[in-house]
């Protein structure tokens, strides 16, 4: 019988992925990190027992968690990225006309495990020349730095160990601090299924600091539940985008999932989400 | 160590339920009929170890399958149900101002387990004096009957045993007898991310006795994978149906999932699965 690795969602729910192969297994000092290949998903990334991203899938999360944000903005020019050790989100926000991309990673290992065993996810993001690279902890990173931002992206693991305070009222104090005007914070905020007191407590956080808080959803089948939420903060509404401007400045991006049509409906929540968040419809 | 319930998706992937408890659990002539309670889902019918619906999420499922083919015809008046022994999808097909409600359920254990256990599925919808229900295999029952319908749903297992037969090209070309001008069928057509075989063997079977062949799109939590795929097989294009219009029939339909917003882009899949299915965006 072979290995199987359980990813919870719920207390009586879990994904399941049979590892056909364990191509790297090692702990860094935050985490366990472990590459697998599996049928369906190809190479995954886990980290702690949490499906990161994979080989098949990654392109949704990386493509609503960069584009969503970034269109909000209308012509944003220095991007921040808070985790993100994979790259991927880093290759898509600088499909956008930017002069300088800042990742801050916690976690060296996570980025040289993904560099050698999944190299196609960040592609030539980490030698793009705007790109600038930290390793170091986000928080002391926001606390620490004078830089200011048009767009804050953050591609957290979930609120265990030293992602916590990623979700946490001052470090988004810390973040609109770091704001251009009319700049916002984008985060991945969980799971809509599984995780309602956590997006629940990020809205409070952020709507603490910013006048417009707005949950978006996509469907990242690696993900325990599969839909999965990302929130803004913003001083102007997020979802004010037409169609139109979203084909236009995507034009040529290659994008796999994110369409004019599917940016839109990813504002709509479905009645029953939208009652179970306490999020007016 | 509790008992868990796997639902397979793929050869490297499935869901996992645990079982707090068995409520009941039988063979039928056609199926192994199971009721467990889960922390996360409440109640939950499963047949052959393939979750059917649950407590709290068979409104998605049924929502997606009745009224989104049901809105793409004028004002139907008739409407036959394959399968569906649940009484869900009756049940929402019955908001509708219809004359007539024909199901046919080869398996009446399924009915009535369905009854007893999870009552508030179907709610009142076996009791309406417009339903007729038949007991019988709907192979036979389109060869058979004389009958005509607006729109025909076939809620169906996935294509084994009996349930094979349902997502053959006869059984559609019989239906297509059964309707009437303009008429259309809409059929479960499975997961989008590890059934893809499938989902392309039903386009190609429905699209040799229809013109139009249109998929789309739902996020059913409970089925592997969660994305799900229904197929309509229509004379005229079923997704042409404002937004206006959609809002206008289902008000008061107090639906929890289906908005106009989330009808319109149910249709737009996203770019990486048209590819995958052969579907042109």
């Amino acid at each position: 019988m072979s290995e199987w690795l359980t990813d919870v969602g719920g207390p009586g729910f879990a994904h399941t992925y049979r590892i056909d192969e364990e191509l790297y297994r090692g702990r860094s000092d935050y985490q366990e990190i472990r590459v697998i290949a599996n049928a369906d998903f190809g190479r995954m990334l886990v980290l702690d027992e949490a499906v990161q991203t994979t080989e098949r899938d990654e392109f949704i999360y990386h493509e609503m968690l960069a584009h969503v944000p970034l269109l909000a903005y209308p012509a944003p020019r220095r991007v921040l990225i808070i985790g993100g050790g994979d790259g991927g989100l880093l290759e898509e926000a600088l499909k956008h006309p930017l002069e300088a991309a800042v990742m801050v990673e916690i976690d060296r290992d996570v980025i040289d495990v993904t560099r050698r065993f999944l190299p196609q996810i960040p592609g030539g993001a980490f030698e793009d020349p705007r790109t600038r690279l930290h390793i170091t902890d986000g928080i002391r990173y926001m606390d620490e730095s004078a830089e200011t931002f048009d767009v804050i992206l953050v591609d957290s693991t979930d609120p265990k160990g030293p992602a916590v305070g990623l979700f946490a009222q001052p470090f988004y104090a810390a973040a609109q601090r770091r704001l251009s005007a009319d700049g916002l914070i984008a985060v991945q905020s969980g799971s809509p299924l599984y995780q309602q007191d956590l997006i629940r407590m990020v809205r409070a956080n952020l709507g603490a600091v910013f006048p417009h808080v707005v949950t978006y959803l996509a469907t990242v089948p690696t993900y325990p539940g599969v839909l999965w939420t990302f929130t803004v903060g913003a001083a102007t509404d997020p979802a004010a985008v037409t169609e139109e401007m979203v084909a236009r400045r995507t034009r040529g991006f290659g994008l796999q999932y994110l369409t004019p049509v599917i940016h839109r409906a990813a504002f709509a929540l479905p009645p029953f989400l939208a009652r179970d968040l306490g999020i007016a419809g």
